[in-house]
């Protein structure tokens, strides 16, 4: 029973009243959600990024998994991707496709979900569109952010000699994938609890990213792997990098369910899902580097270094220096 | 066999090189699809306008219409957005949610559709999101105007007094639902086709909307049908509306169909999906948006007045000024 255009459900004007009208009252450019379009300006000394990713039910998230993790995941994914071009968070929109069977209880808490990563992260919600279907939940974020004029910065502008860098730890969120897919068994109660957290709750740098512009050559965010998204920095960039494997920064967590298992290690060095800046910087920043690592509190690793060589070629080596042999890409299949 | 994240199909960056990089390569801002955000300024005099619309198979477009219909709907209906606040466009995002059984076939279909309507409309893809989904085709776009600083044109400025106008021809699209339904027989042929191309091809009305601003005191496009969203319209403002029935401007084609059929008229009034632009402006604007319909070929015309009365409320007559009976919402089940 619903509209031919919107699809919209009988109700979901109410909806829309209820749970998606407080959460845009923070932005004026909203429009109060009662108008076609938001407004709003950009400074004359600042650009926009924009930046969109959507996430299905039974392919990014589990069906069953908290609204509340679902929300932080959709809007933090967006802004690791905005934190990935030096951008501060702005505003964002949502659209919603939701099948019948969703009912107000999943709205409330996604709602809530929402409204607090909005708090936290300073953001808020711009515009949007809710309609039915009859697949599983289908949503997607496009976020704005602001950076300085011409500061963005890309994934292409690595140079050979170019350290490595990477925040935070990375195979957090692989692991906790295996867990969720009950391939993986973890004793320690709170080992497990913190690997499905980064699975479901991953932290955007956004505090750090805007600090990068002028001082990374280049950046992403880990959300293939490690190995695959520096890759993916090098091919844009027309260089090779080498890492050392032994610098990758792991949580204890981590650590303690990898053990000495090289799989287990090549999982956290190719799995994904991380949402970690991965960037490059001239040898001569690392002292600049470290004292944005202790203002923002976001531990900054150097793992290796841009070298000459095929574009994209990337090689790791172990603490003993001998080449280690890693699948390109790490991901498993839901 | 998708990637956990961003639920990639394998070959999935390959299809975004072959179809979607071309429809970037007109805007600078897009980097090329090849950053993790697309980045563009906003002239100091202008503001961004922001809209965002989706369409799901089987709810807002027929499984079976052509790809390239579906990728001219799903523009144009958020171009009529934009032009409804008044906005020229300027670029747009894309995200794509297919199932597996979309093939190529039906991708170049589709990216050859966003192309030509592109170079008609005078946009550019800026960025996107595919993903891959067990549920029907989903599709969202995220629609970016021009509007000077300030003169975005609400829905809630209506003053009693004002007149009431509209572009275009109303209720072609919603014959050709039913005609697309099976509910309706048209033996000319051409009516027909004239009807179902409104249905699928909706025209915004760009050129004409940009022109609005300073001249039309509210304005929105008639999407869920004239009475309803002039009930939308006069409820932002805060009044009431009288339409005179008899002055709705109608196609040759949706004249021959309707007839003398009070039933058929009144779906043409109430059935929505029409994409023209409904607006008020004062008594003493009229020649000026006489002069902007002869410039731009888009025909305006007045139908009714804003009214003090209960706000959101409209009444319509007939040519003889009897009172006529309307459904809030002439809208049909799909």
């Amino acid at each position: 029973m619903t509209h031919p255009k919107t699809g919209k459900a009988l109700g979901e004007f109410g909806r829309i009243d209820r749970y998606f009208k407080p959460l845009a009252s923070g932005f004026p450019g909203a429009r109060g959600l009662a108008d076609d379009a938001a407004v709003f300006g950009v400074p004359p000394d600042r650009e926009l990024v924009v930046t969109t990713d959507a996430m299905v039910a039974g392919v990014h998230f589990f069906p069953d998994d908290s609204p509340g993790d679902i929300a932080a995941k959709l809007l933090r994914t967006n802004l690791s991707d905005l934190a990935a071009m030096g951008a501060a968070p702005y505003a964002y929109t949502l659209v919603t496709a939701l099948p019948k069977s969703v009912g107000e209880d999943w709205l409330a808490g996604f709602a809530a979900g929402l409204g607090e990563d909005q708090a936290r992260f300073g953001i808020a919600l711009a515009g949007g569109d809710s309609v039915s279907t009859a697949g599983p939940i289908t949503l997607s974020v496009t976020a704005f952010g602001l950076v300085p004029k011409g500061g963005a910065v890309p994934r292409w502008g690595g140079r050979p000699g170019d350290r490595v860098f990477v925040t935070g730890t990375v195979g957090d969120a692989a692991l906790g994938l295996q867990i969720a897919f009950g391939k993986l068994e973890v004793a320690d109660d709170s080992a497990r609890a913190a690997l499905l957290r980064r699975l479901r709750r991953p932290d955007p740098r956004t505090t750090l990213g805007p600090r990068l512009v002028g001082l990374a050559t280049a950046c992403l965010d880990v959300s293939d792997g490690l190995i695959a998204d520096l890759g993916h920095l090098c091919e844009e960039s027309g260089c090779a990098a080498a890492v050392e494997s032994g610098r990758v920064p792991l949580s204890c967590a981590a650590r303690a369910v990898i053990g000495t298992d090289p799989a287990r290690f090549a999982l956290a060095l190719t799995g994904g899902d991380d949402y970690e800046l991965l960037f490059t910087a001239p040898e001569d920043a690392a002292p600049a580097l470290a004292g944005l690592s202790a203002e923002t509190g976001v531990p900054v690793t150097a793992i290796g270094r841009l070298v000459d060589g095929p574009a994209g070629n990337v090689t790791a080596t172990d603490p003993q220096g001998r080449a280690l042999d890693l699948p390109t890409r790490g991901w498993d299949h839901f």
